[in-house]
């Protein structure tokens, strides 16, 4: 009754999430604020027309939707998040098709945020629709909170979850917002990396200076910092900086086995980075690089003259950004703490050293055995066919942690996007294949965890 | 009876620098080659007016202006160098007066090119005017070369000295495009640094990458190009680059004595240029790093994001322009060669290097011990009534190279420019003391070298 539902109303899901995605709610272009509410009171009046109660609340910026199933005493409380907001989708000259055009072409959903977290979010609205629809009992009690600040930091979220922790808390929280190991292949995340962010510069002369007349005499920035930027890492791709690897989690047996079992191509892979090859920390297969091992990265650089032909100076000053990807046990805090006090140790007299902090996130990992992740583990295998593989993520996703702190429960990552699903990217698209699986996985999650 | 001509036209003469100060001959902005034109026009008239024979020369570029006493034979020729052309004047919102006011005031005149050059090479016109209307005997057959693209590379005068060498030979060439060590003291430069130049680029994948899920797999440009920068220097301010310092002709023994008798405060130099302190290879002073020792010196770096906040990426690609100074003996082209081949074997195989080779100008060095130095540094005894000092100049002028190896002849260099003239800055201007006391010194230098 169930299958034949999703079946019958295929045509008008799809219908509705292009009707979803044809909102440009870029949250970070002030000029799409109208756009951003017009987005946010379709979703409110769509949880409403589906049966939910809904909350749209007021923030300093965007609004959240809060839509909950009718509470029933005894069950357990389930959370699904996700976000209506989507990136810029500068530049515009190289989408192939209008970014906010939802076109259906071979199937796939093409525009800004149709996998981004559109299309995922909808997935789980669809499913909570079929079951209420067909009176399946709906065995948990049930909220979404979809917000519209994802791609601006989530801030007003953060404070939401502190503010209602009590009401908000679940057992159980689903997200769909991280991608597929590979298309076909259902995939559970179970941990992601944590970050911590700094900005470094360095200051020599009050103003550039002529390298001929002065140069040889005073300290060149440029060089000072790429000589202290070299000290921080080694010829092996290790991290020097005291203590950076010290609360590393290591990787567990079971982690390492499963990994080795996925399809892995690192020629392919370098090909498709456009990079010379792939490299990293010795030791490591290239996946454990990417999910279960801290970095150090420079995000940018900059210092004197940087236009055609030569000037010929001793630049004032340089600066770099950096950032340090971590692992579960890590604290952000500490970690940064650790660089600084190597950067303040290796930074010469000859030059004036300023340090920012930037922003933390903690690393998480939740190992997939508990009764949420079983749960989750066959309703990926009921919609996709096949057996879920179980990833690390490399990236950060920091609202993991205000939810673990303050809202407590299993989180779920069941991904829907892939990696070619062109996020933060001209041309981005969602296969509607994903769509619809994801509606039948999310029907059937929520059954389970009843 | 030149001194009373001398006194007597001092008016007239600031008058007419006024004049020439005036023109907006910006040599690097096309709007102004119309009054690169008129200026040239000016020159040209203004020798004509004084009695000398005038060809102004089209070239690719901007007229040259070769002004000739009448050929005698028997008579030592003596070439003096100069330029019409200036630096722009932007950014205009500094100048406390008209950048092209050719304002007088206290004892300066304030303008773009007052300093540089228009004044020195005006003072030895003045000279050569007082000469012949005084009727003394120009024991020379005197030549002017004054350019108009000295601030944009010198092409034109290049050509041009290679196609007339026969004609241009010189036993004696004499410039006024330095400074003077400090104020009232005249200075004789007997040495300048060379320069080569190059670009190194370092190409990793072939976008900008996400840094959580790409980070750690894959070469950071930036990162990789800190660590090949920082294996050219040492702790100690050496250049590690091997056989960098093979051909460096040491300072002689004269040399460092003279030096250590000139006024020097480290404290007060470093607090002038608002840096930390005074750094460098160890085991020399300031003038010594900043005259006679070459550099390895970075005038800019860029890689990433550089905006403000942070964007979480590993770049695609870092570049920084290099240059070297380089002192005497040392080939520009080997050096380039070595630092070429220094960098092509620390660079590892994860990332793409490409260099581009940049330009390329010798050092020059003669001793103050020739019979035209000895004549100027009598000369400038006289004008200045003090004993001058011998310095080198950590600058390079590309167009000496030029004058030795085509045109021969002793190259005198009688800078009258000071320290505080700001040179290719807001604000620029000359003392006219400077300029009056240059005219009585290039009248007495011209005499003495007949």
């Amino acid at each position: 009754m169930l299958e034949q539902y999703l079946r019958r109303h295929r045509a008008r899901f799809l219908t509705e999430l292009q009707q979803l995605v044809r909102f440009p709610s870029v949250s970070a272009q002030p000029k799409h604020t109208g756009d951003i509410r017009a987005c946010c009171d379709w979703v409110a009046n769509h949880f409403r027309q589906i049966g939910l109660r809904v909350i749209v609340h007021k923030t300093a910026g965007h609004p959240i939707v809060e839509a909950s199933t009718p509470r029933l005493p005894g069950l357990p409380a389930v959370l699904v998040y996700g976000h209506y907001d989507v990136q810029p989708p500068e530049p515009f000259d190289l989408w192939k098709t209008p970014p906010f055009g939802a076109v259906v072409r071979a199937g796939k959903i093409h525009g800004r945020g149709a996998s981004d977290n559109k299309g995922q979010f909808f997935a789980h609205v669809k499913a909570v629709e079929a079951l209420l629809a067909t009176s399946q009992p709906l065995p948990v009690n049930l909220t979404f909170l979809i917000e519209g600040e994802e791609e601006i930091g989530s801030e007003a979220l953060m404070k939401f979850c502190k503010q209602h922790a009590r009401r908000l808390r679940a057992e159980y929280i689903i997200i769909s917002d991280t991608g597929m190991y590979a298309k076909d292949l259902p995939t559970f995340t179970y941990a992601t990396r944590g970050l911590t962010a700094l900005e470094v510069r360095l200051d020599g002369p009050g103003r550039d200076l002529h390298s001929g007349v002065f140069g040889g005499s005073v300290a060149n920035p440029v060089m000072q910092l790429a000589r202290l930027l070299a000290t921080c890492t080694d010829a092996k791709g290790r991290v020097t900086i005291p203590g950076f690897y010290a609360a590393v989690q290591p990787l567990a047996d079971w982690e390492r086995r499963a990994w080795r079992k996925l399809p892995v191509n690192d020629k392919r892979y370098a090909a498709a980075l456009g990079a010379p090859t792939v490299t990293g920390e010795t030791g490591y297969t290239t996946l454990e690089r990417r999910w279960a091992r801290p970095t150090f990265e420079i995000n940018g650089i900059t210092g004197g003259y940087q236009g055609p032909g030569s000037k010929t100076i001793v630049p004032a000053w340089a600066s770099a950004k950096i950032t340090c990807r971590l692992v579960p046990n890590q604290s952000p805090e500490k970690v940064r703490a650790q660089v600084i006090r190597h950067l303040r140790r290796h930074c010469p007299k000859t030059v004036r050293l300023t340090i920012e902090p930037g922003h933390c996130a903690p690393a998480f990992l939740t190992p997939p055995t508990g009764r949420g992740a079983k749960a989750a583990l066959v309703a990926l295998e009921k919609a996709f066919g096949q057996p879920p593989v179980c990833v690390r993520e490399g990236g950060t996703l920091p609202i993991l942690d205000v939810f673990r702190r303050h809202l407590r429960g299993e989180i779920l990552l069941v991904g829907l996007g892939l990696g070619d699903d062109n996020w933060h990217s001209p041309n981005e698209k969602m296969e509607l294949n994903n769509f619809y699986r994801g509606i039948a996985m999310s029907a059937e999650l929520l059954q389970r965890l009843g």
